[in-house]
């Protein structure tokens, strides 16, 4: 059994800006990126918790991050916005060029935003539940490293590559997901490793690019990506439209970048916001109640929608706090000694 | 042995020229529908070529298509246009506002075309390879008729709901996909029915709900989405951004609204246009090439672009023309009769 220590969200959040601090990161990175790390381990999704302080303290001692970037925000057209994080994380990044998004999506009716430059390493809910919960319907991509082969094909090449997209509800929290377009997460494989389980076929190609079910050499060789060559040619349309797109690196470029050092994938995020209005003009309304039909047909069939699990999280989460491992914490404290 | 009658891609087009004519079909839409239909049969896309006439003829002949609607633009925003297409077919409409889709694009960096109140039969490559021909990345989709379950549901929901992509290439023909979020296409399915051959398990459900390998039972049933609930996801977001977005029907909408005509879905189409200038300033053939060296990674592997196949069958039809079916030639030449 693993022994579980219950924590409020606000001992969490403290003892992330505490060892965020320890590393050195300066102070509006140390609370945009708690307030991702928070959000993770809030929504339940655990290898987006707290374990991440972990992958930050590596990522940082590595030399791989700029801890007091101060991000630069270029008006390069009308309805873009891109912003350089200059080698610092995303998410302070996203926070300044958030309303200036949304100003330039309501006023032209679609807008986006690259964040270029940055070190990357949280989900990319948190910032299309943001933009939703503005009114904005969003979609955000990223490459990562190069761990994903194409279909037909047998060496890593994309990414993990997550597509996530947000959609304002009239009531409640937004209609959210973020899935990634490798077939599974990289963690869960190296779960697999850990515990000496076998994978299923499907997943990954062991290094001479043949199938395995050998989760060490699918990590030494190459992950598959979720629906074949469909979820294949998704992770090539991630890699274009928020790498060469925005003048950023594919995950193959990342990788390189890298240099072995396993940090965090460094790169560039595309984020596209639409305004209903836009469209809709008066009509916003009526037509957000026609989509609140098609969730209902989806709950009214026993499905899930793909939000549901991370909210019901999140509301156990506020009262009760969150159970985090007491040996993931020990190890997170020794980043304080 | 099927018999099978070799055309030039002239004789296509004037053969569906004359039929379409025949069915009280304006000018302008003859010739923008026929441009799609000449364009499935070179690709060797059979089943968006001539076939297509077939259903062309079917849904003019229950009523649901305006032969001569004369579609209207509308400027809702800066960066937006949507195009009332007023009951007709979605290529003149499409036609008509590409340019200005282009300009937009152009000016603000990003822009959207909202074509409402179309019917639809065609693929969307033709849409989003004119658009990377114009130099311009481009993403589209569309809902269709409600036939897929959501992942987790048990009945339909969900259109086949497509989404296309387009990268503008430096040298030759754009890059472009083109999937449905079904499992496969519903044609498929019907194939196998006709042939008397099992469907694989995972492409749909019987009336009751359950997994099935019958053919006939998956069609009265539902199909269901590639790649489980990630798939189920896309075909969410399609719905919402290419139905409600843009005030026009959801899939289950549109059946209803088909009244067991059986013909062509009814509703809208989306269309995303990002001009690379926007975010790369002088640099666009820099970074282009960036994205020459990814598709030069796929093609290093073995693994084959995602349009790969459709420009070898085009090459090849230009010269040698295409073959076709003697009894699908006989029944689309009845329809002059």
């Amino acid at each position: 059994m693993t022994a579980m220590t219950r924590m409020t969200l606000d001992e969490v959040r403290a003892l992330s800006e505490m060892v965020l601090a320890r590393q050195g990161l300066a102070p509006e990175h140390v609370a945009a990126v708690t307030e991702t790390i928070v959000a993770g381990e809030r929504d339940g999704c655990t290898s987006h918790g707290i374990y991440r302080l972990l992958v930050c303290a590596h990522s940082i001692r590595n030399g791989k991050v700029v801890r007091d970037a101060i991000p630069i925000a270029c008006d390069t057209a009308p309805a873009l916005v891109r912003i350089d994080a200059r080698g610092g994380y995303a998410q302070h990044a996203f926070n300044l060029s958030r309303p200036v998004l949304a100003a330039k999506a309501r006023r032209h009716g679609i807008a986006a935003l690259a964040i270029t430059n940055c070190v990357h390493f949280s989900a990319l809910w948190p910032e299309v539940e943001a933009l939703a919960s503005d009114g904005l319907v969003a979609l955000a991509c990223t490459p990562s490293h190069a761990w994903v082969a194409p279909a037909g094909g047998t060496a890593p090449l994309f990414g993990t590559n997550p597509i996530a997209f947000g959609w304002p509800r009239p009531e409640g929290l937004p209609f959210v997901f973020d899935l990634a377009t490798s077939a599974v997460a990289r963690g869960e494989i190296e779960l697999h490793r850990r515990e000496g389980r076998p994978i299923p076929l499907g997943w990954g190609l062991d290094p001479g690019g043949q199938p395995t079910t050998d989760a060490a050499e699918a990590l030494a060789g190459a992950m598959l990506t979720f629906g074949g060559h469909k979820g294949s040619a998704l992770a090539a349309m991630v890699e274009l439209i928020a790498g060469p797109l925005i003048g950023d690196l594919t995950s193959r470029e990342s990788l390189a970048r890298d240099g072995g050092a396993k940090a965090s994938p460094i790169g560039g995020e595309l984020i596209i916001a639409i305004d209903p209005a836009g469209f809709l003009g008066p009509n916003v309304a009526e037509h957000l109640a026609r989509a609140e039909a098609l969730f209902e047909g989806i709950a009214a069939q026993g499905a899930r929608l793909p939000s549901q699990r991370r909210y019901e999280a999140r509301a156990r989460s506020l009262i009760e706090g969150v159970l985090v491992s007491q040996a993931l914490l020990d190890d997170i404290k020794a980043l304080l000694g």
